[in-house]
């Protein structure tokens, strides 16, 4: 497997864009368009929120019904959440309109909306956006690039990964985009994902691959607790790498499936990393555990545990707050075999051994947390399953950024 | 029901004292001693972190088997958690200590600390500051509030609550202390809550009366989502106010269970408004629910919600975050029938009527949450059911206090 530059449009028939089309921001590009050059079996996952934004409900429609899709529809700004029916017949005459321009039925248009909860959107610069965004499209990696910027909404940063790998003696390629800042502690899937394949895979096994890999990435990230009423994350594969088709769980099947975990991770992590304020991304690796859901419990636990990340923020090795998040995390251990220990591209230091705080340094504790990116290893020595989960520091930016999100 | 002024010395024959005993902190009380001047029915809730302090676990013993005590030592600076078996030690010591002090069987003396996790306590100043304040007891409300100073951590004031109430034609008090300001969101019980009355009331009514309402009222704040490891509260009845014994469930057991639930939700929402770095006290109250356990899920999720408090923080009604917050707490209801208004001293305005937000006014809007205590209220129109949580908004100075909390 080779990681490649690119993001959407690194997969053979991708085409993207991205514009300014004002929808709430100025002066910065907030519409994308994805299409593929031929229909796209499709894979989707979405929010467990109740309150589901009306886009949410389209996509459920086309990825359980249709079953395939070839172009996605993207603003920011404006989520389209809490907006009644007014906002389901946005998500259709946004569609339509995408449907007459691409050539495309309706149906096999995706939308995906994120930004603000409640308020309406400007209907008629939707539709500009999209006339130009169709005349703007391009395979090139520039239009991938333009999409994940489009989308951005509080992130700092565009988050696009790619792959290849070989099946059958043909190059596949699997390439995303995200975007997920603030509002992101993901059930399902995470705030907006885009992935594309070249890959010929059957639509079953496309869901199959996406919902088990987003367990393990998407799922894992946690930056405020917050689960999203906008959540979704859509795999479109076109088939055009025209490697043998995948149909059922064989050796092709789990290159393709690591391939896309490759990507869905990556993707994860540059999420958590540019989390709302963020000056670190923070993993947290559970190790010795008797079970993968009983890592998981922990890590995520810790990774969302306020006190914990403020302790990070302040490079501050409050092992305490660690211990005390696996506490009450639901998942049952003994506190008093618990090692723990910090890294980063400064180095490693153990912290506990056996629940008890070893005699460690707290100058180079303090060096080790000063990196954009530590990893908190806790190993519980009750077996041989382990969890990671990703998250990122509490910091005062966060608080100025959501106090006043809305002027 | 009188409230009265006073806290743990306001009903009859208890006596306490605060000092400063120099454990972490410098020139500030940070021991306490809570006597009656006869052995008392003891009950206690404690935390559900699997990781429980060394004092917790010395609590559990006496209330559930000694079922009774007449003293208890509190401690504020350093939380004897996660100290292995020395703080197991320090909990037997200082017991000891203050039993040869108060000629009283040291299974009958409770402890209590709150602080740094990790650190061992200075087991010398403890004997020494218990010396102290055997010295310095007093029944005058100067002895209780001293006492309410010193269990202080980064709480800003003492928390305090009394009332009176008539049984058997006897007048019976009820008055209580707690801290609680950081890593609050508790699980059976507050922080740190100690509560004294005076009533005739069993030792299994009392426990059964404190389980109960620790529900409904400290189990309904969370500050920061972190459920702590030392959350402890104790409720010591000595029966010197002579009341008919109450020994079944009459009309005095109700009466009483109301003097005592006064006073815990008084002092649950002052822990609430008192929330680290907290500007204001956010109270969610959902009505017209199916059942109080689903009231309950939603309250607790909307104050709990990151982007909600940060939001109140910056007195924007950003009503899609509560929506989004109740969307995701787990409970069923239909966000297209939700009714929201926020209400505060300056007044009380309709933002949402069927899920869709009204056309209300932002400036009145952000006047009301502008006040240093304000409400939402939320109309799920499913039934007669209601719930009220406690929290407070999110700001930098939580972050500060956080981010260094150690040094």
């Amino acid at each position: 497997m080779d990681q490649i530059k690119g993001g959407v449009t690194a997969a053979k028939g991708f085409q993207a864009a991205g514009v300014a089309a004002g929808i709430k921001y100025q002066d910065r590009r907030d519409m994308a368009l994805l299409y593929s050059e031929i229909p796209c079996a499709v894979a989707g996952t979405f929010t467990t929120n109740i309150v589901k934004a009306a886009p949410v409900k389209w996509d459920q429609r086309v990825v359980y019904e249709t079953k395939q899709a070839q172009a996605v529809i993207v603003n920011a700004g404006i989520a389209n959440a809490c907006t009644g029916q007014a906002g389901m017949e946005y998500c259709r005459k946004a569609a339509k309109k995408a449907g007459e321009v691409l050539n495309v039925p309706k149906d096999q248009v995706l939308v995906a909306s994120t930004g603000v909860i409640g308020m309406q959107l400007p209907i008629g610069r939707i539709c500009a956006g999209i006339d130009v965004l169709a005349g703007a499209l391009t395979a090139d990696w520039a239009g991938g690039h333009a999409a994940a910027q489009a989308i951005m909404t509080t992130d700092t940063r565009p988050k696009e990964a790619a792959v290849t790998v070989e099946l059958g003696g043909r190059t596949v390629t699997v390439g995303g985009m995200c975007k997920g800042s603030g509002m992101i502690h993901p059930n399902m899937c995470t705030m907006l994902s885009f992935v594309t394949t070249d890959a010929a895979i059957t639509q079953e096994l496309l869901q199959e691959a996406l919902c088990t890999d987003v367990e393990d990435t998407y799922n894992m990230v946690s930056v405020d607790g917050d689960t999203s009423t906008n959540d979704t994350c859509l795999l479109l594969a076109n088939g055009m790498a025209e490697n043998p088709l995948i149909a059922e769980k064989n050796e092709d099947y789990r290159t393709f499936c690591e391939a896309l975990h490759c990507v869905n991770e990556t993707l994860a992590k540059m999420m958590a990393g540019d989390g709302e304020g963020a000056t670190a991304l923070f993993e947290v690796k559970v190790i010795g555990a008797e079970s993968k859901e009983q890592a998981k419990l922990l890590s995520k636990s810790v990774v969302s545990s306020s006190l914990t990340k403020a302790a990070i923020c302040g490079h501050d090795a409050n092992w305490g707050r660690i211990l005390c998040a696996m506490g009450y995390s639901g998942a049952r251990f003994d506190p008093e075999r618990v090692d723990l220990f910090f890294e980063s591209a400064a180095g490693k230091i153990r912290i506990l051994k056996d629940g008890v705080a070893v005699d460690y340094s707290e100058e180079e504790a303090a060096k080790i947390l000063s990196e954009p990116a530590v990893t908190a290893i806790a190993d519980i020595k009750m077996g041989s399953f382990e969890a990671m989960a990703w998250g990122c520091d509490l910091t005062c930016d966060y608080v100025k950024i959501n106090a006043d999100y809305r002027s």
